[in-house]
């Protein structure tokens, strides 16, 4: 079993340090510690657990280290900053562990690029030394990228004529769509093994700087002190520090304190339960800081957040996230009007950056999701993001008096701030940015709608009555599980992401399913496979016919 | 040997049906007429025979029938429109033939909003019977779609819960970002086999109007009319008749009047050259009229055009395209002059989507494109968007005494009128939409560059000069065939469509590269798969392991 969850004490990669409002992320790998047997890790390349690590920094910097404004990152070896993601780890995976490993490294890379837009937080790659493949991915995460100009270092996407595959962990969208490379220089660079150096990496695009060796560490240092002058993030604010997982792990599922992912037996479904607030809400600033760690919407982001990793790493068997919520959706909406009050406190941002970033993560999971809005639910306000965020939205349409007839409400949390990755919110995308629509529902901020409101607004998609319920529930978990997963992964990535494209989606639509599509041919993965054969010495051989 | 050149008169699953303005296209699939032996197209369902029908059909609309200005497509079967793509013949085929001929079909459907774009052209599905898959997909390419009220003809798309695949052929991206219909009622849409009909059809925004039978004919004839009357195609005018490709075959390739593709023994590529026009240039309408189906741009569009499919289909051991051109650069500027002076008329309209098309065929083939400028060349404005359509552009630097250097010019051409299907000029598309940049290539039109100024106006990728041009292309042509297939397919998908996306875009770059990864998937063309298993009785067995 994978874990996401661990400590900079533990970790055994990357080093945090802190310097005023510049940290840096040393990356210095330990060879011998990957996250499965079978292969070293050397020359700074790195498997899941290397990014694993990564993430938690990221999540420490923004959270416990608020005054952060500015995050180098760079290598501790000397000549080489990352060789990319390790060849003989991927040579041996399965295609789902690559295409998942694949997806997590892009999410990490993804909220790199989200805390720079909507937190301040400003990345610099410091390329002390050869940047290849992942290497240079995670560098074009980054804000900017300085490269070491020493007549050896340089940075090169050498996926294709080494590997056989693509660099499929944003590069080619990033190339393209970020750096604004001339899409025959990308040719040519992502075609040479060898990648690009010095000047030329510069007028190419490829990188902002090249900086010879002894000047490097003062240019570095003097543009992360200017990027962080520019910075949102606070000059001065205590840090929350977050606390272990309150998780308990058996047969049933995973079990946090406000989340719960039940495994259901045969029927290849997981039931996501998410509960809502109870007691006193913090609603001003200070009542907010004051919750710190144990503020409900971080609470709940965390533990939603690792149950979501958890169950699609170390379940593939389930193919299918029915999403529930359970307690008081006043309390949902009394958080989320303190979300909203607060929103440009540094700390609320960054919650409701984990919120985003969260949510997103479901809709990239490869798995069918289905809200299921019952007796004593709370899809309210972000928590209806949930709803909005599934392939399905099921209501139960009981009268008053027979029973307690579920409501869903919008709040403004629903209008701004917990975009999806294309950039757009959930109502926008799902009603194709309809403006007139869209207006209509921003007048039901704050009124609960019961079941036929609900369908007459658009906003679910069916309303079976208390008859029908559960036969109607049954049948739709039964039918999706009959259904080909690899049909139901293309499809949902189709149909959730309709309309305007972003670098985000591009990365996860385009790019990926190309990905997928050559980690599936036997020219890379085959006896004779590039990704195969890489390191053995002997030569691929190839399947010539294009298809 | 697949050929696409045909004529109504060999017709066997389509008839071209005139009446003043509007044109009925009927189809009635010849079961026992499939273009390879081994399937039988019962209940309309397709093959690229079929498709290569319809291609045909929309040119001669095009072109032989300019008065035409609306078109309907129906079908001459009782109670059903279409069935689709032929699944046996899909489930027997190759995994590449299934990619070509998919990538086929979606050209002539994007085609079809192409004319109705740009040419005025307006298409109404008259879905008679059961709309099914391929059918409701053909359907989805229309700008209208009228589906008959008869209690059991409904649209669907049934390749997710039938064959374990995806409605790869445009559907999932027309649902979405073309009629905008909401994303979970198209998840239940292309979950259930049946499909939707009736009054719901309409509701969800899968039609556009629902007829009941006894009036199903008058209503599409009166809204058929409509549509002519908001064409801008003409009232009065005299088509220009196609005639039979000037086409020669050996094994050495395929030889045109205006355009050669020859084989290369052993490397991997072929050699497209295209020929500037020899004599008088027709300047007038009347003289381009007069000229007719002889017309340069015509014929060198038709050639090409047909000289990528031959190619694409029959060559697939041919990765890389070497683009040349051939002649005098001022005859090419004279008829893009004549191109851009007579824009409006509805021939040189016409002419001007051919090109637009042909060119954007090139760059979807899945070929490595290198353009080669070297002496006696003609890569000036329309003939110099085959040079932006290519990976790389590499220029011969020679001296002026040296012998012939060759020169670019740009035209008017380059800055509209042949959009790349991301609706942008290659210009601006190479350049990721910088004004300044392409406010000072426009100061140069009608300039001719030598290599040096090319290269300095970031036009051309690398200019070798005399002593090295040969070994430089010998070189590029066997590393490149060095290289993975599949790596480089996806890697030249994703390098020429950086930036803005369009309904185009994603079905080429975001639909198909899911389908193909699903088309690689036991789960659909395993032994067990559901795509091999249709129609057998046996009922598929799936992996249920999500990815």
């Amino acid at each position: 079993m994978i874990t996401f969850d661990t400590h900079p004490e533990k970790y055994r990669h990357w080093q945090l340090k802190l310097d005023g409002a510049v940290a840096t992320l040393v990356l210095t790998v330990d060879e011998d510690a990957g996250l499965v047997p079978g292969y070293q890790l050397k020359l700074n390349s790195y498997d899941l657990g290397v990014d694993i690590e990564l993430n938690d920094a990221l999540q420490r910097i923004r959270f416990e280290h608020p005054t952060v404004r500015a995050v180098v990152i760079t290598s501790g070896l000397e000549k080489m900053f990352c060789a990319g993601a390790n060849i003989y780890m991927l040579g041996t995976s399965s295609h789902g562990w690559k295409v998942n490993f694949c997806k997590f490294t892009n999410e990490t890379r993804n909220s790199i690029e989200d805390s720079s837009s909507n937190s301040g937080l400003k990345f610099l790659a410091a390329c002390n030394g050869t940047t290849a493949g992942g290497g240079y991915e995670l560098a074009l995460a980054c804000d900017e990228i300085f490269l070491i100009d020493d007549r050896s270092s340089a940075v090169s996407l050498p996926e294709v004529p080494l590997l056989g595959v693509l660099p499929g962990t944003g590069g080619l969208t990033r190339l393209t769509d970020k750096r604004k490379v001339r899409h025959d220089l990308a040719d040519v660079f992502c075609t040479n093994p060898d990648g690009v150096r010095g000047q030329r990496a510069k007028d190419w695009k490829l990188v902002d700087e090249v900086v010879p060796r002894n000047s490097f560490d003062d240019k570095v240092a003097a543009r992360a002190r200017a990027l962080a002058s520019e910075s949102t993030r606070p000059e001065k604010a205590d840090g929350v520090m977050l606390k272990p997982l309150d998780r308990r792990i058996d047969d049933t599922g995973y079990h946090y304190s406000h989340v719960d992912a039940g495994l259901n037996a045969d029927d290849g479904s997981a039931t996501i339960t998410v509960k809502a607030p109870s007691g006193d809400i913090a609603a001003t600033a200070a009542e907010i800081h004051q919750a710190g760690a144990d503020w409900w919407p971080l609470v709940m982001a965390r533990e939603l957040d690792d149950a979501i990793l958890m169950l699609r790493t170390n379940n593939d068997e389930v193919g299918t996230f029915l999403l529930k919520t359970e307690g008081d959706a006043g309390n949902v909406l009394k958080a989320d009007a303190a979300l909203n009050a607060n929103a440009n406190d540094w700390f609320v941002r960054e919650v409701i950056g984990m919120m985003r970033r969260t949510f997103g993560r479901l809709e990239v999971s490869s798995r069918s999701l289905f809200a299921l809005i019952d007796e004593g639910s709370c899809f309210a306000g972000s928590l209806f993001e949930l709803a909005l965020a599934a392939d399905r939205i099921y209501m139960l349409d009981i009268a008053e008096g027979d029973g307690n007839p579920p409501h869903i409400t919008l709040s403004d949390m629903n209008f701004g701030l917990l975009e999806m990755v294309n950039g757009l919110t959930r109502l926008a995308s799902r009603f194709h940015e309809e403006a007139a629509v869209l207006q209509v529902l921003r007048q039901q901020v704050g009124i609960g709608m019961d079941a036929a409101a609900a369908e007459e607004k658009g906003l679910v998609t069916f309303i079976p009555d208390d008859i029908d319920w559960e036969e109607e529930i049954r049948l739709l978990i039964e039918e999706r599980a009959s259904l080909s997963p690899d049909a139901l992964t293309g499809l949902e990535a189709n149909l959730r992401f309709g309309g305007v494209e972003t670098v985000s989606t591009k990365i996860f639509g385009r790019l990926s399913a190309w990905q997928n599509w050559i980690f599936n041919r036997p020219n890379a993965v085959g006896d004779t496979g590039a990704l195969k054969l890489f390191g053995s010495g002997t030569k691929a051989e190839f399947d010539k016919r294009r298809v």
